[in-house]
């Protein structure tokens, strides 16, 4: 018991930060949106601009997008087929899949989530399904995200799960070294910064066969020809022995989650295993008709010079912040960055300064990081103006000077 | 390992069975949709009538629901806030729940799908979280569905795990005499016919204090005042020893699934704790503003006469079934039908020339029942005619003839 999780235990750690927050006003904000990343509060009419939003090129609010979603509900005339997608399903479904391989030369899978792409995946990873029926050693890295982290009990009841300090490759290769069959398992990019470190690990697969499992939830559409991701760039494509899930909401600006089984057309008994046997792709929901109708329009808009400007504005935006202030993400061509503070009580009497000002920006601190290392989490937007970002700055430095 | 699943074993044992029905055609089909349970494929223009269909009221294409759907989105302008629900969150969430927790006279939060929901809560109730710390011994029916035996791992990081046979009363009272805290975890309606002995399980939560864990993603809606569903119509109002989950996705008719945390207004303490505790609630994807915009026009439905219309169409429907065909469900109360046939190529065969005539019904056999049982199972809808019924269970009784 207690092997892999202890929620009673977290829940007590984390109350502290939650009840500051919900004090602080900065939980529970509800809002109507106004476009770009802004949002006005239902109650007061205050208006801000959000600058810890995950729709790093501005698809969320993109009219295609939204038009697709509204117009694919109307016209398949249902929101869904009522019956297990592996019986009957809408052309749409078939579509939406269609695209996304074709666009990410993978065969790619669609879920309700990127969470539930976890769920689909992971325990079938580990039950060798995927390797010639050997279960791997399954390797964590610390800092995957939780809802990899939330399948290590699952994983556990098919294979060894071992959990490794981030991005240590030395640790990696040890393992390689001691077992025949090795699975890691990581972000590409992280929700917290940084990344996984891909020509390395590429090395430890060409060397060892190392499967390679990423959550590509924040790189998907920020970066890579086609928006196809940290990943994939860096492979040129996918190969047999890695497996992708990725968020389509993000970065995508769209509704669910995929797993990129393997190369597209050459991926037939993994998609079977999958189908079959895969937790939620076997009897949980779809991605909604409007979900999938903004999949297919924001498919198309990859495959266009739309897709290439939007990434552009983006770097442009994270050179200009990375001008204005220093951080630890300077230039690494990610769009996360992390005000460090210190004080928790100083982050949150920023945040709410800044809040009042008309900005956004979410405070991060124990448990979710280590004591006395609090601040800020910012994720850039295409869609921010030079304006926006230029008053966001200045306020900043104004707030760090008053609260030192 | 192999405590709870081995989904190399499964996935070699469920082969056979996905292979047959590959084969004769009753796989991955690829549809429009007609309106009512009526589709047309795309791959010939074969036009059928879904008679496995968990639309039971038949919301799945009521056109309220669609255009709300649809308007939601446009109004609202995105699919989704792309920050945690947590930090920011679009009124149209805030309304969804506020009108669920009305409806049902319960805290209601809601996540993608209804298994989204069965990881958010069932960890958390093992852990103790919801029993004043104290974890209860987990006590899972056999049957109950498998998005809540695929939690069993979690679970049983957390607390010990039991499975009993389906329905058996006596062992979950010999459990609640050994143990102080039982919490027993079943479905209300089965998917595969018949439901929990809700009575039963209410004397000995009166007895014992047994804490109770249903899904009910086949029964809301189809039954109870304002399709409550089976256990709230039989508990009267839900108490704070129960924890329900359901789909809003089937007889709702909408998208994602909810928990149902306890009585609304009085159960803030929980909602904190699942919000910031409940894995999926914390870190996944809302249910798209479409999904919000219709369950929103769901519920507004389920507090009008036409939700008891098609309550009563829906038992007609089963009347007029029953008396043509004999089934073990038979006047039961529940729109689920299994037509036992025994022989798994009779199934498949008579699956085929049904669907050939107009009809698609879902075959089941080893290894979801046992070997030599299999059948078809049928979901009926209130939005069936009397002459679909009729001419189906005509076919029915020639096939059964002409393949025994």
């Amino acid at each position: 018991m207690h092997v892999y999780q202890n929620i009673k235990k977290s829940a007590q750690i984390s109350t502290a930060f939650w009840d500051v927050m919900s004090q602080a006003g900065l939980l529970d904000i509800v809002v109507d949106g106004l476009g770009p990343g802004q949002h006005r509060t239902r109650a007061g009419g205050h208006e801000f601009v959000n600058m810890s939003s995950y729709s790093y090129l501005g698809l969320d609010a993109h009219p295609a997008l939204v038009r697709a979603a509204a117009e694919t509900v109307l016209s398949v005339g249902a929101l869904n087929t009522s019956t297990a997608r592996s019986r009957v399903r809408f052309s749409v479904l078939e579509d939406a899949e269609a695209a996304l391989s074709d666009l990410f030369n993978v065969e790619a899978v669609t879920v309700a989530s990127a969470a539930a792409a976890a769920w689909c995946a992971l325990p079938l990873l580990a039950s060798g399904l995927f390797t010639d029926n050997q279960p791997p050693l399954m390797v964590f890295d610390k800092n995957a995200h939780f809802c990899l982290n939330a399948m290590k009990a699952a994983v556990g009841d098919e294979t060894e799960v071992v959990t490794i300090a981030h991005n240590d490759i030395d640790a990696l290769e040890s393992l390689c070294k001691q077992h025949p069959l090795v699975a890691y398992v990581a972000d590409g990019v992280y929700s917290t910064g940084g990344q996984a470190p891909v020509t390395e690990l590429l090395r430890l697969q060409d060397q060892y066969g190392l499967f390679l499992f990423f959550d590509e939830a924040h790189g998907t559409s920020t970066l890579g020809a086609n928006g196809r991701g940290l990943v994939l760039e860096e492979m040129g494509e996918i190969n047999d022995r890695t497996l992708i899930i990725t968020s389509l909401n993000k970065g995508f600006g769209a509704s669910g989650g995929a797993v990129f089984l393997g190369r597209k057309g050459r991926s037939k008994e993994r998609r079977d295993f999958a189908l079959r046997n895969g937790g939620p792709l076997m009897w949980s929901q779809r991605i909604n008709t409007a979900g999938l109708g903004a999949i297919l329009a924001s498919a198309e808009l990859h495959r266009t010079d739309e897709l290439t400007t939007l990434q552009r504005r983006l770097r442009e935006n994270e050179d200009l912040f990375d001008s204005l202030v220093d951080t630890a993400q300077r230039h690494d061509g990610l769009p996360i960055r992390f005000i460090k503070i210190g004080s928790e009580d100083q982050t949150v009497r920023m945040a709410q300064d800044l809040f009042a000002n008309g900005f956004y920006a979410s405070p991060i601190f124990f448990p979710i990081i280590g004591r006395g290392n609090a601040g800020l989490r910012l994720m850039l937007r295409a869609n921010m103006t030079t304006a926006e970002i230029e008053e966001f700055c200045s306020l900043l430095k104004t707030l760090q000077d008053k609260h030192a």
